[in-house]
């Protein structure tokens, strides 16, 4: 089994470093090879996803993503811009299938700005769909207005767009997801003003009628972001669009106080997938060594599961994990007054010793 | 000045009645006139924003409006609806400015699901570009889908778009609250993906330059549903569009834990406006008298103030809700312990009582 490891910028390197320690003390036999992504892939190579960097994701089983993303380079021409390689990862490798688990850990359920009695054991699965929508709709660009308000004028423009077929397969995983825990999928579209998310919508009922054992509602998007915030324990697995997963995915991340522990993986039909924590590249805290690795662990565990046929050593890593929060060991991100701070490399150490 | 009066589905008669109440205590001397919209305007008209109606508000000077919808409208098609009555008439009006304040009450800080230290003082406005974006851009539909992954496929699409001066005058509109308050504005894009939203950030540094005296902030769309979480208070005037708007001005009226207080206003080129309260039509308890018609109270008081030149009217209504609430009377969607629960008139009476 073949992982293409991609640390990327600001804190990456040092989070996938513990990961990579974590897969090492495993003794799974895994072949690792690294490469440049992101601003640095830009520094080294002219691009933030070098054509050598894509060819070893392509022939990989997995790729391990740290994060990408710096202030400097946001003076950049947008296609040269880090997050371009992530959006090129997710094209080029077809993964539309996007796992963003939103879970409390009951040690820290304290970090989160709800009252705990509101997320207490939350354990929510947002399913986001990863290589459609006004993501990658053609026509997209700029032009003089043909009509509207203010024909003649300066116009930009991005076309939304969804298929069938990419509504039922993402559908499907959703669906199936949900029959492996609480049995309930709610659909987040906004069928009342897109005729984008209308067809979403019919598909998805469509779908759910060959899963007579799951209970799928249907929830508008601006209703969803509402009760996220109001009652986020009503939720079981959510599916949604590349635009709104985009925004809902994060707000749920958020909701639990420790973002810094999430995990997320991107799968395509192969179970081919990148695997990287659902936290940012954080420039301001990166070299400190203070980063909060759990979450590049944590997915590091998500890609032993499902792209690595590796059950038993995913189960091993989360086990490793909860030991250590049980342990009061916390990286400053999720640190409280009464638990023991510690640094990046600490918190991998534990890990590894927890195993 | 003549107000249209346009009560709705669901609670929207109920609240709106006291609304109406409380101008008439004004002894201002304005003419109201209702008519139905909605469902209501579907079941007397057969649509659900009638000519008749669209009449009365083009000849107003503001319209005061309750709610629109009900679940048994939801197999209707689509042009029938009764949210098309609202998209309607922000199309007819031009009403292309929504302002939607998110504040938290002293009193009620403790019903917001955010812990009370997050939320105690929470003042943000957000506005919202209400005409443009992905709700109105044509073309939009169903075809066959001429490309993409899946060429052949049945495919739905819309079209995002949004010209020069549509981002001009929204942003005009932001800066120029900002200044009347904390002198902050926080332009949401998601300019790292989209074309329209490159556009959008770079208009509003532009615009922003004629502001010397207001701070000029741009964060994605995916942050600022993260950040409205973590740190709500960090936040003045948010400007955003269409899309990005609808979902996170509901997120930020939601954290609030009272959205049944908040008021809203929409806004054209002439002053001209409608007023409605940022909740819905809730059919679930129409019909009970247990609504809460301040967040509509408070939007007569946004409709003198905007629309109708009468900021002393309008203060009088806020220091008469500001008192009810100091009295301890409460709806059922704000009571708490040690408060004195009432009914949707009572409360109406009491503001009235109040001024
Ligand atoms: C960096 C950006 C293009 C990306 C997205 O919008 O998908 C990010 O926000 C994410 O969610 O992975
Ligand atoms: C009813 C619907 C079309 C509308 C919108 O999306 O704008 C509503 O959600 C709102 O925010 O006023």
């Amino acid at each position: 089994m073949k992982i293409a490891v991609l640390p990327g910028d600001g804190i990456g390197p040092e989070i996938v470093a513990e990961a990579v320690k974590v897969l090492d003390a495993l003794k799974l036999d895994l072949q690792m090879e690294s490469a440049p992504v992101g601003g640095a892939a830009y520094e080294a190579a002219g691009h933030p996803l070098p054509p050598s960097t894509l060819k070893l994701a392509q022939e990989s089983d997995a790729i391990l993503f740290g994060a990408v993303g710096d202030w400097k380079y946001d003076t950049l021409e947008r296609a040269l811009r880090p997050e371009q390689a992530i959006l090129g990862l997710r094209k080029a490798l077809g993964l539309f299938a996007n796992f963003r688990p939103a879970i409390c850990y009951k040690e820290l359920t304290h970090a989160s700005s709800l009252k705990p009695e509101l997320v207490a054991g939350l354990d929510i699965l947002i399913i986001r769909e990863l290589t459609g929508d006004i993501y990658f709709g053609q026509p997209r660009g700029r032009r003089v207005s043909p009509d509207g308000h203010f024909p003649g004028a300066e116009e930009a423009f991005d076309t939304m767009r969804y298929t069938r077929p990419e509504i039922e397969r993402i559908g499907h995983v959703a669906f199936q997801a949900a029959q492996k825990r609480g049995k309930r999928v709610t659909s987040v579209d906004k069928a009342n003003v897109l005729e984008t998310f209308q067809l979403w919508k019919d598909v998805m009922t469509e779908v759910g009628k060959q899963y007579p054992d799951v209970q799928l509602d249907h929830m508008y998007v601006d209703n969803a972001a509402m009760q996220l915030v109001k009652e986020p324990k009503r939720f079981d697995v959510v599916v949604t669009g590349n635009m709104f997963g985009d925004i809902l995915s994060d707000e749920a991340s958020m909701l639990t106080g420790s973002i810094g522990m999430l995990p997320s993986a991107s799968l395509n039909d192969k179970k081919q997938g990148l695997y990287e924590p659902s936290h940012g590249s954080a420039p301001d805290i990166a070299g400190k060594g203070i980063a909060n690795p759990l979450a590049t662990i944590l997915s590091a565990a998500m890609m032993l599961r499902f792209s690595l046929g590796h059950e038993a050593a995913a189960q091993k890593i989360e086990a490793a994990v909860q030991k250590v929060l049980a342990q009061g060991l916390r990286t400053p991100d999720i640190y409280s007054e009464g638990t023991t701070k510690v640094g990046t490399q600490q918190m991998g150490d534990a890990v590894v010793a927890a195993l």
